[in-house]
């Protein structure tokens, strides 16, 4: 079983060999250049017991730590530069965990373009992956930016997170090709952060659906002092079979999911076709679902001439 | 029992409130504004099961998971602006507790002038505190520049730290007086900040002496590729009598404990009554206690003419 020092060897044999390599991964603190602007920082904790289901590896676990925090940078349209990760490992943790722990690092790093620049190493009683990411920025896209009029925008569609838990943790039936889809969106959550930066000259609010999309809609209409109304349900496709064959809402799984890492925004009318184009060029789509309005607070599913409350559900942790 | 909204709300009602106030505690992101120079980043994790013996309040312990942070920028001589914390709650945590917790960020808010500008709240098996801290810097005390000749100093006594764990923890015998001092040093653990700024322009190298002073001298040795020889035991104030009592040994008290949180340094011989003058107007001390080597890697204590070497004891995670 490695100790402390033996764990640090194994991950920055693997990990923390970025562009950025600016860092001593043994000294105190991690020191990288500064610049202009502001300073944007975030941490973001898994927790075995409640971010790591029944199938996912410590791999993915890793990444999937990382993927959170790029997903809320993505969100407010800053590239984010570096980061560190505060390992909790269970006493008897073996040296190919470890290995696994540092491979899902490196993973997040290639994809994101993020470089690990220091952590810390504890022993705890169950697996805790925080991660603290750093990014500089002159502007960023707030929560409280949405008019009326506004479009309400989605980078991607809802329902697969939600439908892959079911399948991974309560067994839920799915077809193959939906099944994998589903499972892979919850092992490998894949926030596209080249789409978010693409959006942010575009976007007046915007924020990331790691709660569920009703959540999202609320947070926003509450901070920016507007309503939604949802005109178009962004629906996965394949989800309304899997719904049905396993007894489930739709809407519920496309509201009350989370952990999708989309971007949930707002873009002013004239700004659309501009911002789909954006969305577009960096790889990624958007979706405008419906538009804000200045019923403050109110958030509607408006369908066939009929309008219905959305309730904030989503993911509130110790509830 | 609150959930993380109510936690969220307990904590920013009592911390978050600094002087650097450009933190949104409810957005994706903090935002603090960016300075010329290094950004100096650290992460440092508290767990229940390790970090917080008996007799440690919750308050105390997130106080403390700020405190090992701040020590290591105080090592490297460099002022921490602000941090962020991420918490890891077990199910059913009261509203007092939580109460607590804000309490404890707030101490350090307020004992080390740093602001709590955001963080996350989880749930998890155990009480998880991780700070992450940083600040701007022009320049930072490293790790390798002691030089043979330099002369080793700290800015503090040792052996408090691991007499009040044996107090607090084993039920160790102590006078009244020296067992409050001891227990004090555990709980409320203080890294001198303005000492280790004062000290940053003197030193050649220096680390915390987090995971004791043997470890730190074995460290430094390491890694700036001298050795070191202790002439004089920094011993704390009545650590002999406490020692004799209890049948322990000075010596593995003095070099073996752990969390002294004091500064471990180098100092050229020229600079030493300036660093001392210096540390002694920012209301500490300077102990010069002995000197840098070129026997490599060698640490060992000198005294009445004979050499003994001092083995490379202290605390490794997970070992």
């Amino acid at each position: 079983m490695p100790d402390e020092s033996a764990i640090i060897d194994t991950i920055v044999s693997i990990a923390g060999k970025g562009r950025g390599r600016f860092h001593a991964p043994r000294d105190d603190v991690s020191v990288v250049p500064s610049r202009p602007g502001s300073l944007l920082v975030k941490v973001d904790m898994l927790v075995e017991g409640t971010d790591v289901p029944e199938g996912m590896t410590y791999r993915q676990a890793a990444r999937k730590a990382v993927a959170m925090c790029v997903s809320d940078f993505a969100a407010k349209g800053a590239r984010p530069s570096s980061f560190l990760v505060s390992l909790g490992l269970r006493r008897g943790v073996s040296g190919a965990r470890v290995r696994e722990l540092a491979l899902g690092i490196r993973d997040a790093e290639r994809e994101w373009g993020v470089d690990l620049v220091g952590g810390d190493t504890n022993e705890a009683k169950e697996l805790v992956v925080d991660c603290a990411m750093y990014g500089f920025a002159k502007k960023l896209v707030g929560r409280k930016g949405a008019r009326a009029g506004d479009r309400l925008v989605v980078t991607g569609r809802f329902g697969l997170e939600p439908a892959g838990l079911r399948i991974l943790v309560d067994h839920a039936v799915a077809g193959p090709k939906f099944g994998q889809r589903a499972k892979r969106s919850v092992l490998l959550p894949t926030p596209n952060l080249e789409v978010g930066l693409a959006l942010a000259r575009h976007l007046s609010a915007a924020m990331d659906s790691s709660d569920g999309l009703a959540r999202s809609l609320h947070t926003l209409a509450r901070e920016s002092g507007v309503g939604f109304a949802v005109d178009i349900l962004p629906v996965a496709s394949g989800l309304a079979k899997f719904a049905e064959r396993n007894g489930l809402d739709v809407q519920d799984l496309v509201f009350g999911g989370g952990e999708e890492y989309v971007v949930v925004g707002t873009v002013p009318k004239e700004k659309v076709s501009a911002a789909a184009r954006a969305a577009s060029l960096a790889g990624g789509e958007l979706l405008v679902i419906g538009e804000a309005t200045s019923d403050r607070g109110r958030v509607e599913l408006r369908q066939s001439g009929r309008r219905m409350p959305i309730p904030d559900a989503g993911w509130t942790h110790l509830s």
